[in-house]
C-alpha cells in the first residue's frame, strides 16, 4: 500500500498534477556541495574500479574512530536496508522468529516475511506515548528468537527509546540468547539525545547509514557495527552480491564525516522549525499526536478513520500520506513525513483536516 | 583461493611490494571524462535522492530500444553480480538445481551454494577448444533443473559458444523447462561477433551491465532483460534490499550509451593488442592455450601443475595470477587477465614461465 501510493504520487506527477508528498522519508535537501565535490575530485583521480567489499579502508577508519571500535568491526554496505536484509538473511535460521516493537519501519517486515522468519510484534500506543512495555516485549522472545530490532528514533513516530528501558530490552534479549539489531539511522539528526547500542553492549549490532543524516538517500551507502565474525560473513555476502559501494561515493561519505557536525545540525534546526510548525497546525484539530523527537516523521491518529481508503482519496485532493497499516496495526493513524518547504507542510496539513470524514 | 591471492596481493602492495596483477577481470583503463562528467552534472542537478527500484526511466528505455524490447522487461540492478543474485534468490526452491559449462565464473558457484542449491557442472577441455558437448549438457538437465547459466565470452576462457550450440542449449532447455540465463558481460567488446540469447528467444534471461565494456567496474551497475512478471519481481526485490542504483551514476551510464560504439572499440583494440602480444609470448612456452575470442582472460594449461600451489609462489616473483580451481575442477590451469599494461604483460608472463615447474 505504501509502494501503491507512491507510485500513483509519481504517476500523477508526471501527468502533469502538483502533488505534496508527505509519504516519502527523504528530506527535500541537497546534498552538500563539498560531498558532491569529493565524489566527483575521487571519479576523476580513477576511484572507479572495483574495490574491497568491506568498504574502503579510509572510511572504515573514520567510522571506526567516531563509534570508538576496531577497523575490523566496521563493514560498508549498498544503504542501511541492504546492511538489514543481508544480516537478516545470515542470521536467520527456519523457525527462528524475529521480535519488533510496532509500529515499525515496513522494510523490516517485508524482509522477514521474504525470508520466510516469523515476525512478533510488540504493539505500542499512542495513549502511552509509543512506549516500549519491556515485560511484554520479554514475553514474545523465546528461544528461536534470534534478532530484537529496535529503531530509535523511530519511523514512523520519531520516538526516541529511553535510556532505561534501552538497556533493559539489551540485557533480556542477551540472556535469552538473542541479539539487538539496532537501527540508528536517524539518531545523529534526533533533536533529544538518543542513546546508541554501543552505549550499553559491543556484542550487538549497530546499523546507520549517511542517508538522513547527509540528505544522502539516493547514494546508498550505510554501515554497520559488529563484531569480527559477523563483519568476516557480511563481507563474503558483499562478494557474490553487491561486491562493494562505489570507491568514490565512499570519498563523498568521508567528506561528509568531516562536516558532520555542521550538517547534522542544519537538518536538524530545519526539521525542528517544520516539527513545531506541523505540532502547531496539528494542535488545533482533533488529530492525537505525539510531538516529536527527531526527524522526520508525525504519526497522528484519527478516531475511526480507515487510513487506506483516507490516503487513496487524499491524492486527489493533491496530498500524498502514509497509510498507518504499512507500519503494523495502524489503521486510524498516518504518516506525514516533513519533507516538504514549509509553506507546503502548511497547505498540505490545511487539506488533510479539511479531507478528514 | 581468488580471494585470498587478491587479498595477498594488496597486502604485500600495502607494503610497498609491486605486484603485476594478472588476478583481477578489471580493465587499467579510466571511465570515460564524458561519463564521469555526466554523473557529476546529475548530482549538482539535485540526482541525489530516492529514485525507482526498476531504474531511471530514460536508462531503460534507451536500453530497451538497444535491445529492442519493452522499458518493462529492463530492470536496473547494482552490478550484473546483484542481478544474478537476486534471479537465483528468486528463481530457485530448495531440491533445484542449476546446470552450468565449466570452466565458469567463481560467483555462480559461489551464490548457488549460499542458497543451498545444487549446481551441476559440465565439463570441458582446452583439448576441444573449450566447446560445449550439447547432448552431455542435455543429460544433466532434469526435471528439477530450473536454470542454465551460460556465458559467452565467457570467463575464464574468453570463447564464445558459436551460433549452432547456444541456438540447440536454449531449445533443449526451454524444451525441459529450464531457463536459459545469459551472462553476456563481455558481449560487446568481444573480438568475434558473439550471439545474444535474444537472437534465439525473449522468454529466457538476458543479464549485461556496464563494468567491462564501459571500464566501469567499481560503479556498480548492471542491467537485465526479462520477462515482465520476472521484473515485477526483481524490482520489489530491490526494494527491500538495495532500492536503487543511485540516480546519477545510471545518467553516467547514459551517457556512455550514448558513445558505446567509441568506448567499446577502444577496448576491443586495446585487448586484441594485448591478446596477440600474450599469445605470441606464450606460444614459444610449454604452456597450452587456446586464443581468446574476447578480453579479458587466457586460461592456459601446464600439464602436472598445482595452479593454487603455483599462484600462491608466484606472488614471491611479484605476479598475482588466478588458479584454475577458482573456476572449475582445472588444477593444471591458471587465469591470466590481461588487465595491466604492455609492458608489465611481457615482464609478468616472463616471470611466470621462469617460475614454471
Amino acid at each position: 500500500m505504501l509502494y501503491e501510493i507512491s507510485e500513483k504520487a509519481i504517476q500523477m506527477e508526471n501527468q502533469g498534477k502538483r502533488i505534496i508528498k508527505f509519504n516519502l522519508g527523504d528530506p527535500n535537501l541537497p546534498t552538500a556541495p563539498e560531498i558532491i565535490e569529493a565524489a566527483y575530485e575521487a571519479m576523476k583521480q580513477g576511484k572507479t574500479r572495483y574495490s574491497s567489499a568491506a568498504g574502503e579502508e579510509k572510511l572504515r577508519e573514520e567510522l571506526g574512530k567516531i563509534h570508538n571500535v576496531s577497523v575490523d568491526n566496521v563493514v560498508i554496505t549498498n544503504g542501511s536496508k541492504w546492511a538489514i536484509f543481508s544480516l537478516m538473511f545470515l542470521l536467520l535460521k527456519k523457525g527462528e522468529n524475529v521480535v519488533v516493537p510496532s509500529p515499525h519501519w515496513t522494510s523490516y517486515e517485508l524482509v522477514a516475511r521474504r525470508l520466510g522468519a516469523e515476525i512478533r510484534f510488540l504493539k505500542r500506543d499512542l495513549d502511552s506515548d509509543w512506549r516500549i512495555d519491556v515485560s511484554k516485549l520479554e514475553n514474545l522472545i523465546d528461544k528461536d528468537t534470534r534478532l530484537v530490532i529496535l529503531n530509535s528514533p523511530n519511523n514512523p513516530t520519531s520516538k526516541v527509546i529511553d535510556e532505561k528501558s534501552f538497556g533493559e530490552i539489551v540485557q533480556i534479549a542477551n540472556e535469552r540468547g538473542a541479539i539487538v539489531l539496532s537501527d540508528e539511522i536517524y539518531c545523529d539528526i534526533s533533536f533529544v539525545k538518543a542513546k546508541s547500542i554501543l552505549d550499553f553492549s559491543t556484542e550487538n549490532i549497530l546499523v546507520n547509514g549517511f542517508s538522513k543524516n547527509f540528505a544522502m538517500t539516493g547514494w546508498r551507502i550505510g554501515y554497520v557495527v559488529v563484531e569480527e565474525e559477523l563483519a568476516e560473513k557480511m563481507i563474503k555476502l558483499n562478494q557474490i552480491t553487491t561486491t562493494c559501494v562505489p570507491a568514490f561515493i565512499q570519498y563523498g561519505a568521508l567528506k561528509g564525516l568531516e562536516l558532520r557536525e555542521r550538517i547534522a545540525a542544519e537538518i536538524r534546526e530545519r526539521f525542528r522549525l517544520r516539527a513545531n510548525l506541523a505540532c502547531n497546525i496539528l494542535s488545533k484539530t482533533k488529530m492525537k499526536f505525539s510531538r516529536p523527537d527527531a526527524p522526520f516523521y508525525l504519526f497522528p491518529k484519527v478516531d475511526g478513520l480507515d487510513s487506506e481508503r483516507f490516503a487513496l482519496n487524499l491524492l486527489d485532493s493533491g496530498v500524498a500520506i502514509a497509510p498507518g497499516t504499512a507500519f503494523g496495526d495502524y489503521r486510524e493513524h498516518f504518516r506525514i513525513a516533513l519533507s516538504v518547504p514549509e509553506k507546503d507542510i502548511e497547505e498540505g496539513l490545511g487539506k488533510i483536516y479539511e479531507a478528514l470524514p
